[in-house]
């Protein structure tokens, strides 16, 4: 089996630079670079990634678990992630935990034993224990968007409470009195941090604070159709829907469409919590907040890499902005 | 640090039982599986897998190299990878390669460091060095979607001929004759499948073989957007457009919006292969070849575990549906 010195040798360069390209530093020159990997393929020379994280600690890998990788804000902020943490030398292992704790859990235990350098970890809920054990044993660890009860850790987010503000903004300007909310899951952070927000905005930007017009969802397509379902059961006419993300937008047009009809359904202006570049096609288009999901990925490798130094890291929350399609 | 026998002393089982467990195999109770984890969690057991892989030459875990995590194909047949693998004590570790070539080939290193026990990867273009080398190391490994020259390993992926078979039958019942096509990459397998199938069928389907129509794109919505506009300069009047996957139609409804204004665009018939929820609300609706993403990637896992158990893996072609929303 080929060893680091034939690679080195192979590639006419020393034994430091082989290393130190092998070990995904940047502190070597693309010419370095590409002789050396090149020599590694042809001489199929594998880093012994177990009995190198034996001896070192270090696997040069970064674990990612995000909620929901067919949600677009997650797929968005895996890729941002990943470029980021491959301009520092890292690779990112990414994982799916499907909304679903007990998949979070056992994603975790594989982390463990796969011995990841950092994790960054978008919850389901409350801390599990698989979780609380990587806390107590320093694994360097920061939250994605969502934040947990009791849990201490760098946060990298979205500004719920500034995005929230510009549709209550948007929906004065555009007159609405009877607009219906499909918030989402009340156990989330983000849940919870976009109804207060909207909720408690209401009075003063001229909306009804008729309850009749407001109900949870969870997030997904499914549970936003009924909930809105539920809304338009009351009889109460809304002029206008804010959607708490996108997968809820999606149900709340669905809804809408089902119930009322093409036309009539084209007739009430939907508004959501995150932006898909398709709203630009609906028929009417679709006004959104649009989070900065790279912005977000990206720090959170940041703050990954900062633990790792041993520094502190600092948690951001990432402004959004309002892409406003209602003159379409 | 805690031991497996701690752990199996705590959950009050036998050792070969918690050892079970924590090998991921489904041969245990739910109720032991349970209890064997909550007290391996309690006690912060860490199957520690870098010595466990020296030992045991096993990880359970699969590596999945995905083309592109933003495209909703992969996520949703990385989706339903993982399921499936769950169902069989699996972990799947997910990387994107971005559609590059060496990004893909620096994951393939991470993962053969990391000593996955089988692939799934989804190719860039040829077969790269770093592929080589773990092919001819015997790792377990099947391929998504796109075949790879030279290169004779088991495929999962989508019956292209058939599902383009859908799209000329449906442009022949809407009566176009004359049609443009903006095809995908043509290094990619999924490329040459698809325009080859589309273009020989043209005449039988009536449809006009003025190659001015035809333009190759890069399978991205910038590359079709520049490709439709092409396409638009040479004068031609198409009555309908076939974008070769997802991301292409995106980049068609744009350029043809960008060219001609949103009422122009709308009187042309946009048919994609490739089948986001969100065409249905889409002004016009837009017809599309459903992928069935979540098959293929079921069927890649079984494909990977049979190679696992030695035996041989048979490849497969997944057929499409059409869903037709040109009455909308």
């Amino acid at each position: 089996m080929a060893t680091i010195k034939d690679v080195a040798a192979r590639a006419g360069v020393g034994l430091g630079t082989a290393s130190r390209v092998l070990n995904g530093s940047t502190q070597t020159s693309p010419s370095s670079r590409e002789r050396v990997l090149a020599a590694a393929a042809e001489l199929g020379y594998v880093a012994h990634g177990p009995a190198r994280a034996l001896r070192r600690t270090r696997t040069d890998a970064l674990g990612l678990l995000v909620s929901d990788i067919r949600n677009p804000f997650f797929s968005e902020l895996a890729h941002a992630a990943e470029q980021e943490a491959r301009a520092h030398g890292y690779a990112v292992l990414l994982a799916n935990a499907n909304e679903d704790e007990r998949q979070a859990d056992d994603v975790l235990r594989t982390f463990a034993s796969q011995r990841i350098d950092g994790l960054m970890l978008s919850p389901q809920g409350p801390a599990t224990p698989q979780l609380a054990s990587l806390v107590e044993r320093d694994v360097p660890i920061v939250l994605l968007n969502r934040r947990i009860e009791g849990v201490d850790l760098p946060f990298f987010g979205t500004d719920n409470e500034q995005g929230v503000g510009l549709v209550l903004d948007h929906l004065q300007r555009r007159g609405h009195r009877d607009v219906a909310y499909v918030g989402g899951t009340p156990t989330m952070s983000t849940g919870v941090e976009r109804a207060r927000a909207y909720l408690g905005g209401r009075a003063a930007h001229g909306i009804s604070t008729d309850d009749a017009l407001v109900e949870a969802g969870d997030f997904q397509t499914e549970g936003a159709a009924a909930a809105m379902l539920r809304i338009l059961d009351r009889g109460v006419h809304p002029s206008a829907v804010f959607g708490a993300n996108g997968a809820t937008t999606v149900g709340v047009l669905r809804a809408l469409r089902e119930r009322l009809g093409a036309d009539a359904a084209a007739a009430i202006e939907v508004v959501s919590f995150d932006d898909f570049d398709w709203f630009a096609y609906a028929s009417p288009a679709i006004t959104a907040v649009r989070n900065d999901a790279s912005a977000i990925g990206r720090a959170a490798v940041q703050g990954v890499l900062a633990l790792l130094r041993g520094e502190p890291a600092e948690s951001v929350r990432v402004a959004t902005t309002l892409v406003d399609r209602s003159g379409h």
